[in-house]
Formats: C-alpha cells, sequence, structure tokens
C-alpha cells in the first residue's frame, strides 16, 4: 500500500498474523495485536446469552486490570462457543502462552475466536505457532492488513477504516491523533451490542484516554453504526467490538470532544456499512431511513421488522418495487402506525402515499431504481418526531447455498 | 369424493366457486359459503397494524349483528390492502351486491380477499359473476372442495380437516355434530391473531351455540394451533379465521364441552400443520419441543426465534446438524436460559448435553436424521415447567425463486 495510508496507523501498536490450521483453506487464521504498553480498553460484546468462552474470559480481564489490554489474541475458523468447560480452558491456555511470550500477565490477553460453533478450540495449535508469529510483528501497513485478512470467515474482502484530526495545545504546538479500525463479518449479522457485536471489530488511537471516557465514547459510537446494521437476522455468539488506546499521540482527550467523537463514529460507521455490503450472497445494500415515527425506538423497530423480512428481502433480490410487503412489515413490526398516513419513497420516488399507491406511482422507474447495488427507502409515518438511519440487504439464492451446504 | 368424507360436513352450509378473473392463472378465485339461515360466528383476525379492507368490514359487521353471517363471499388474487378508500369501497360494494342476492343484510356478508397487497380490488368482476355463482351451490363434498380450491394462491395442495363427535341427549336420542375446516396459506405466514390469520381458515360446524361462547372455543384453539406456525415471519395483513355455527344438527353445546374443544382443536391442529407442509418452496417440516422453559412464554419465545433464523432454516435445508445456530438462536432470543444447562436431541438422537456437544454426538446419524422431511427438535431448558410444540419449516432456494420473482 502507498504511503497515504501508512500515515494513518496509530502509534504503539504492532500487528501480525500466520496460520495455524484452523482454517480448512490453509489461509491465515491467527492474528495478533500488541500494544507497546498496555492500553486502555473499551468493549461491547454481544447481548446473545450464549456467549462464546473468549467473551467470557475477556469480560474477567478487562475487570482484572480495571479495563487495560496489552495483547489481542484473534483465530477465525472456530469460534469456541457452546463448547463447555474445555472451550473455557482452551481460551485460559491461549492467554496464558501468549502472556509468556509477550512477559504480560494473562489478564492483559484479550482473546477472540470466530467460525464454527460447537467445536472445542484446539489451543494447541495456536500455542505452536505464537514464537513464530511473536517474531513476525510489525507496525508497517502491510502488518496491520494481515491482521484485517486473517480474521475473515466468509467475507469477501477486508474491511479497514481510518480518521485523523489535530489537536493544537495551549503552546500552539500541533499534534496528531489516528484511529484505524478493522473487522470482520458477513452472516450471522445483527449486532446488539451490550453495553449497547460473528461480528468482530478492532478499533486502535494513538490518543489517550481514560479506559471509563473511552468506553463513553465507544458505547455513542456503536449505537449509531453497529447496533444500527443487519444481514440475517442472527445475533452472534461472538460480536466483539474493542477500542485501545495507546496514548503513543502525547494528546490527552477528555469527554465531550466532537472531534474524537466525529473521527470515531466516522471509522464505526464505515466498518458497519463495510460489513453489510459484503454480507453473505448480498446483492442489494439497502439504507433505511425511517422519519415521523413516534420515538426513536419505534423507527429502529420498524426498520428491523422490514430488515428481517424474508418477504421484503426477497423482493429486493428480485428488483421487485413490491412495496405491500413492506407495509406488512410496518403493521407487524409493533411500532404505532396510522396505515393511512404512510408515505414510502424509494430515492426520489413516490411509491406510497397515505397508505395507499401514490398516483405517480411508475412501476418501471420503481423497477430500475431499485435494481442497482445500493439504495434508499424512506418511510414518513407521520406520527412524531421518531427516526433512524439502518442499513440492511436482500435475501438471496446463493445466501442460501452459503449456509445450506453441509458444513458441520 | 367417496361417501366416507361427505358424511362429514356439517348440515346448514352451500358451497360453490367460480373464475372471476382476478387469478393471471385464470384458475377459479371466488368462492362463497352460505348459511341457510344466519349462522352464530366467531372470527380472529391478525395483530398486524396494517390491516385489509375486508378485514376492517369484517370487524364492523360482526359488531353491527352481534355475531351473526349469512354468506362468506372470498376472493384470492387480490388481498384488497393498502388500497386506501378505494379498497373499503370495493369490499363494501361486494357486501352490498352479495347481500342483495341472497336477500340479507350487507352486515351479515362476511368478506375475505388474499393475494398482492397495494392494488385495488376489482370489485365489478366479483359483481359481475354473482348470479351464476349463487345458482351453481350445491351442499355436496364437490362443492366444498371447489371452495377449497378457490381461495389458494401459491399453495400447492387443498387443505381441509374434518371431526365429528355424538351427543346422547336425556331420552338417551343420540346426535351427531360435525365439523369442517378448509384453509389457505403458504408464504407470509407467522399468524398472530387477535383475539388470539395471508392466511384464511373456514370451520364450519352444525352445532347450536351462542357466538360468545363459540369465540372462547376458537381462541383457545388457536393459541394451540394457528399462533404455533411459522413459515417465514412474515405476519400477513389479511390473516382469517372464521368459525360459523349452523345449529342444523339440533345439539346445542355450551361452555365447557371436552368433545366439542378436542374436535375443534383437532381440526385447527390439522390445518395449521397443512399450511406449514404447504410451505414456499419447504423441503423439511419441523416439529419443535421446547421442554424445560421458565414459563409457557419464554418457550413460545425460544421457538419463534428458532423458527426465525435464517441460519438455523437454510442448515436444516441443506440437512446440516449444526446444532450450534440453534444454540446462537435460543441465546439470542430473550427467554431466561442457562447456556451450560441446555440439552438438544434431534428425534431420540443426543446432540448437545449441558450447553456442549454430547459425548454420542454421531454426525453421521444426526445428518440422515435430518434428511427426512419431516423431524423433530427437542430443547430440554432446565429452568421451569414452560413448555410449547411448535411447527416451522426450513429455507430454501426454492422460497428465494417464489418470492423474488419480478411479480408486481
Amino acid at each position: 500500500m502507498s504511503d497515504a495510508t501508512q500515515i494513518l496507523l496509530p502509534c504503539g501498536f504492532q500487528f501480525g498474523a500466520t496460520k495455524a490450521g484452523l482454517k480448512k483453506s490453509g489461509r491465515t487464521d491467527f492474528a495478533l495485536i500488541v500494544a507497546d504498553e498496555p492500553a486502555s480498553a473499551a468493549a461491547a460484546f454481544t447481548a446473545n446469552r450464549v456467549t462464546a468462552a473468549p467473551l467470557i474470559l475477556d469480560k474477567e480481564n478487562l475487570r482484572a486490570t480495571g479495563g487495560l489490554v496489552r495483547v489481542v489474541a484473534i483465530n477465525a475458523g472456530n469460534a469456541n462457543c457452546a463448547a463447555g468447560a474445555p472451550g473455557l480452558a482452551a481460551a485460559r491456555a491461549t492467554c496464558e502462552a501468549t502472556a509468556e511470550v509477550f512477559g504480560c500477565d494473562p489478564e492483559e490477553v484479550f482473546p477472540s475466536s470466530t467460525g464454527i460453533i460447537g467445536v472445542p478450540l484446539p489451543a494447541e495449535k495456536l500455542i505452536a505457532v505464537l514464537p513464530t508469529l511473536a517474531a513476525s510483528l510489525g507496525q508497517e501497513f502491510d502488518h496491520f492488513q494481515q491482521v484485517a485478512q486473517a480474521i475473515l470467515t466468509t467475507d469477501l474482502v477486508e474491511k479497514t477504516a481510518f480518521a485523523r484530526f489535530d489537536v493544537a495545545d495551549a503552546a500552539g504546538t500541533v499534534r496528531e491523533v489516528r484511529i484505524a479500525g478493522l473487522g470482520k463479518g458477513s452472516g450471522m449479522i445483527h449486532p446488539q451490542l451490550v453495553p449497547h457485536a460473528t461480528m468482530l471489530v478492532y478499533i486502535l488511537t494513538d490518543a489517550a484516554l481514560e479506559p471509563a471516557t473511552l468506553q463513553s465514547y465507544l458505547n455513542a459510537a456503536i449505537d449509531l453504526s453497529f447496533n444500527r446494521i443487519s444481514v440475517d437476522g442472527d445475533t452472534s455468539t461472538n460480536d466483539t467490538v474493542l477500542l485501545l488506546a495507546s496514548g503513543a499521540s502525547g494528546v490527552a482527550i477528555g469527554s465531550g470532544s466532537r472531534e474524537f467523537t466525529h473521527a470515531l463514529t466516522h471509522v464505526c460507521t464505515s466498518l458497519a456499512r463495510q460489513i453489510v455490503a459484503d454480507g453473505e450472497g448480498i446483492s442489494h445494500v439497502v439504507e433505511l431511513h425511517i422519519e415521523g415515527a413516534a420515538t426513536d425506538a419505534d423507527a429502529l423497530q420498524i426498520a428491523k421488522a422490514i430488515a428481517h423480512s424474508p418477504l421484503v428481502k426477497t423482493a429486493w433480490a428480485g428488483n421487485d418495487p413490491n412495496w405491500g410487503r413492506l407495509m406488512a412489515a410496518i403493521g407487524y413490526s409493533g411500532a404505532q402506525v396510522d396505515p393511512d398516513r404512510i408515505d414510502i419513497r424509494f430515492g426520489d420516488l413516490q411509491i406510497c402515499r397515505d397508505g395507499g399507491r401514490a398516483v405517480e406511482f411508475d412501476e418501471a422507474a420503481a423497477h430500475a431504481y431499485i435494481a442497482k447495488p445500493e439504495f434508499s427507502i424512506s418511510i414518513q409515518l407521520h406520527q412524531g418526531e421518531g427516526s433512524c438511519i439502518f442499513w440492511t440487504t436482500d435475501l438471496t439464492v446463493e445466501y442460501i447455498h452459503i449456509n445450506a451446504d453441509y458444513s458441520t
């Protein structure tokens, strides 16, 4: 990659990936992100009550350290979920071996796993390659990209996002703050993160922040990004978003920084959209604008009903402007609606007005519009001021092929 | 058909169907069920807040008559939903013309529609064929079957169910009570009926019951049948279940009749299962047994999360015993669960014990079992006494083809 991308990598981190033999494809499947010094950490995990072993350990570790992480150890090819006590033991063994290699506490290691559920993780495969992997780390863009590649499962493309801003101190010295994010996710995508992610996302910054402050920035950004996307409505057992702040820029960020909020939200939103755009088998990305709902919560409820309706999603797959299916989903969403006041637009095309077909409805134009790979649908409810933007996909024959193949 | 089936048709009703030109296929699409005298009626309608025009009128009419119906007028090929004031006017015009033909009040007519949403119903097509249709009515099984055929849309087969029982009076005279039901539904199937149906179901009995009593029998039977099925999780705008009692058997049924409850539940459950078995594009019918939930409501919530998970449904389509996807759906259902105490069986095969893969898990046997067209999955949660049985389907490439074809 060019220098332009390298410039954006936050200082204070090293990266690397290798093959541990977990992916049937034989691709790289074990990655490390190592902070030069223990970094402030904020994290969010799936709301699924069945959670993978690494997430259980991550929560324990963050509590034990008060929010500090030295090493992030990520494997793909095995989710280490529903694997009972052996699963938890495998996660612990990985942490201990990693801690030994890097001379830190096992609690300063943050393990992550993604892949098939219900098969115990062969920790010995990870541990065997740790020394070689540790020796190969670097801070160049190539190293960062190795991590972005190794964590992919059914994803087709790497997902990375970057932001930067300058901060001048009282003496007029200008310093640069950098944020870099990487993520994976393609199916089982409907993150419902708590405090408010088979999505794994790692965001790094060289700003200096206290863990609690970092967490509140992360929560706000997640609410506008990862909690506003759905591919298939299946909320994973392994979803994780981790934000690490190394402080290596020398810039301290307190609460209420508009620049940091803006930059972090940009990185999160970009990664969220990239995950949707790489959804399993999809042929359309749809941006839903729900407006005029009684509350923001109602708007979100309607967006989710639409995003999870097989009939709506299959119509999109067929470029079919069947807005009646949208009406049905709005109706059963549970949100407050007056069917006779619903207006629907596809892009700038008026489709439905006052709950019935708009007089200017042009079927051929509507069909042509939603044949595009990306399109937007706006729904105005005339109930109040609630609104949301939500990103989702169609449901295709290819999705079925990907997920119906006998793979256990 | 043979005499054996004719015997089961309740007395007091006539049936008929014809072609009104609503179905593109050119098949019969307009049907009538006519009670000799106004019949006691109980009904249940979709919980979708966007409801079709005929349902709005049905509720008005049942209120106006105190629960009496003379004629049921059903069209397929057009749902008459999201069609605004013209849609409601079309439903009213159909009722008025029907009332004139049969010499009853317009309020004694119960209109039903199923088909595409968002296109105003051409009532004139129905009205034009009414006189011929009225002249063709009869009470033979063939006539009944004509109705069962005419109301189908994407359904592949007719759905009918029958029950009967004898009642002896104080003088020892034995009289027969008959119940016959017919229904349609294949896609957009996840009925959530209130008071507790693109599913249309009509059930007829010659028992004599007051409307209020009839309604409480219907509510109880629906809770164990139509509200326990899902094909695609899309709750329709037109779902309707209508139960009519002609009283022509001369047998009065009060509240608390075990025979009537049993016979009605049999008919409802049979029709519900037939609808699932004819789900759009399906290749498997799955019976879910959720046991040991904290409450019955929790059990139902878990069943629905599983029944609506694209990842679970596509695994079934591929005969893939990927029980990890079941664990994920259980976890995000919102029900109270302890992941480490979940047991899963496929038929008699133990798959998961205490939240992890069972030691006796036999992948080949599990694969062979779920390759059957019908199979059962039992999930034991060890949280309490809550349970439910729920019927659902897989999600296949064929479902996508059926629903993604450009059809508006």
